[in-house]
């Protein structure tokens, strides 16, 4: 569809990341316009490299949306996790601890390339490429984004919200004025140093390992395609890592009979990562909604930040269509404080889960042994494991 | 008993406390000899105000040791306790949650009388104002302690062990060589404020209170005496709390609902005590073994100290007892990890609990923000109440 083609609509999406398109194929589905505008190229979108651990509402949501075929043939059923320390490994059977539920290992590149494929199949425009993307009147009810095209000059959309779905470094969190705006924040003194390989994985299930070097995580993109990451000091660079030093490094922090089994191969992509805490209150400034991570960033620990952007976006769409179809605004008058309960719940898991399996050089002594006591305490407790369990596989929308 | 009449006995416990009297009182129902040396006198110690909940194990230890009679008729079984924060209460139901688990309240004075009433009936020798006590040896099979008394002079036992009950502040400890003895510590930035008041207590369980204006918890020793706390700041004085200070201050810190039930009343004690998490390992060094105080030390929230010693008094009393009925060693030789695998349990717990319901200035709002989502989580979790009550009511030995 052509950019020129749109003056009007009823929401513009900014942001065409997974947030973004899933809640404009929402939308859609309702027969609600809307148009998406993303300042990259669909094939740079689609070559980012993102985590991939879907909690069971994500996949419900996802499948209802009708984007979930693909990913049932394709995605990876996970009954359950590792977590690895002092040598041992503990199973966490998410199944039996939590009645059933299980999460699924399907990457947000695969997700994103069904949402545009989706998009695409129902005319719904995504306009990329956009450029300087700018939402206006926001304060009203008549707010409008304007962008331009490297073909098209400068583009004028008008509509009835705006949503912002445009990442933590995306323009919608920033026009809203600071005295409009709390922020919460806590970055964390370590990054993840991550690399593709293409190797079946170490074992059919993710492990987390804490060790007294830093913690390691063995996850996957797809039986052929593994991922893993060791904590890193900040600083750090990622040409100072040969694939030799790391696999070295990751063998190292796995109890031995399991570090055995890892096939090393070449990274296909190595990256370092910060870890940071984020949220911002409120998600809505008038007809502007903000969602996933332009409004809230958690560490990668546990993988919510996906999941955290799809329940945000299915607080959202029923809001949307509540108010276009009912005619009824009371769920976009509480979807900020909706969607912020469920964050910081998640906020919550992230930063425990965070905090429970690195290596806090600043902690002392004091510190490191009550993170060994509690791993023993976990291992002896269904409860505690239970515990961990309900947020892993994703708290209820 | 004089104390002139003792040259030489089995095991020499330092600290007539309730630790040390508990490992006296074991130590004589198997014909071990013992001695107690107590550097206060009698009516000092039982002047102490201490906290008393009781886990299971330590009622069921104190029970067999054949101490339990006035405990079962004076002491309070409490089911469950409550946690407030934000206007509201949350239930934790400790019976319900642990298959049947309960605490009791029964001041640990009241404990020690009644091991002093048991230990003087069965003529076990407690030396009271015991001065200069100085254990001597301890890296040999034949070790001794020497002390003096007002009246008469210095003193010398000669001994197969010494058990190190004397505390925090204790010489036991004081004389195993640094390194020998690796320590970890963790010291909170503020203290709690506690008054003892000759009324009723606001209900029949413990109340835990988080508020922004600091941690609360009301308590109490008997149906007609009430303890309550609330957080200060370290370099508080005691005289510049009024007690008219004290209950204002309490009051705002409670659900308004309950805060209209506190039955005020002039304080009969009032004193402020700072927050420690302090660990020294090992707990054994030659023929000297260290229980309760004298090794480590939790915060009171969650009431684990006492609990703590009772654990270290049954592992120790079972190796002493092994070894001189079964000539095995074993258990001596295992005290220190069995002991320490369950304080470092307890010393997570107690850090954890503390961590939780205090307000940390130096948290930022973002500890805050994650602090009220832990009581969301925790209201919304039966798995997560389960561990926390798993906790309270006691780990097993």
């Amino acid at each position: 569809m052509s950019a020129k083609a749109v003056k009007r609509t009823q929401v513009v999406v900014v942001g065409g990341g997974p947030a973004g398109l899933l809640l404009a194929l929402l939308l859609h589905r309702a027969d609600i316009e809307c148009v998406v505008l993303e300042r990259r190229s669909r094939n740079y979108v689609l070559s980012r490299i993102r985590a991939g651990v879907l909690e069971q509402g994500t996949t419900d949501l996802l499948r209802s949306a009708g984007v979930g075929a693909r990913m049932d043939r394709q995605g990876l059923v996970h009954d359950g996790f590792d977590i690895a320390w002092r040598g041992a490994m503990l199973h966490i059977d998410l199944r039996d601890l939590t009645g059933g539920k299980t999460v699924m290992v399907y990457g947000q590149t695969e997700i994103t390339r069904d949402l545009y494929d989706a998009l695409d199949a129902a005319g719904v425009a995504v306009i990329h490429e956009a450029l300087d993307v700018q939402p206006g009147d926001v304060a009203t009810t008549t707010p409008f984004v304007t962008f331009h095209t490297e073909s098209g000059g400068t583009q004028r959309i008008d509509c009835d919200f705006v949503a912002g779905c445009d990442g933590f470094y995306g323009v919608c969190r920033s026009i809203i004025p600071p005295a409009a705006l709390e922020t919460f924040e806590r970055v964390y003194p370590f990054g993840w140093l991550g690399i593709l390989v293409r190797k079946p994985p170490i074992q059919d299930e993710l492990i987390y390992a804490h060790h007294a070097r830093g913690f390691a995580l063995c996850s996957m993109r797809n039986p052929q395609l593994s991922r893993y990451y060791v904590q890193c000091r900040l600083g750090e660079r990622v040409e100072d890592w040969s694939d030799t030093r790391f696999f070295d490094e990751l063998s190292a922090r796995l109890p031995s009979h399991v570090a055995d089994r890892l096939q090393r191969g070449p990274s296909i992509e190595k990256s370092i990562a910060p870890l940071r805490s984020f949220v911002a209150e409120p998600m809505r400034h008038g007809t502007l909604f903000l969602a996933g991570d332009a409004a809230h960033i958690v560490p990668p620990t546990g993988a919510k930040g996906l999941n955290l952007a799809v329940s945000d976006v299915h607080y959202l769409a029923r809001a949307f269509i509540a108010h276009y179809q009912d005619r009824d605004d009371g769920l976009l008058g509480s979807y900020s404080p909706d969607a912020l309960a469920r964050v910081w719940k998640a906020e919550r898991f992230s930063w425990w889960f965070t905090a429970m399996i690195h290596r806090f050089e600043d902690d002392g002594s004091f510190g490191h042994r009550i993170q060994e006591a509690e791993f023993d305490v976990l291992a002896g407790s269904k409860a505690a494991q239970t515990a961990l369990a309900e947020n892993y596989v994703g708290l209820p929308f």
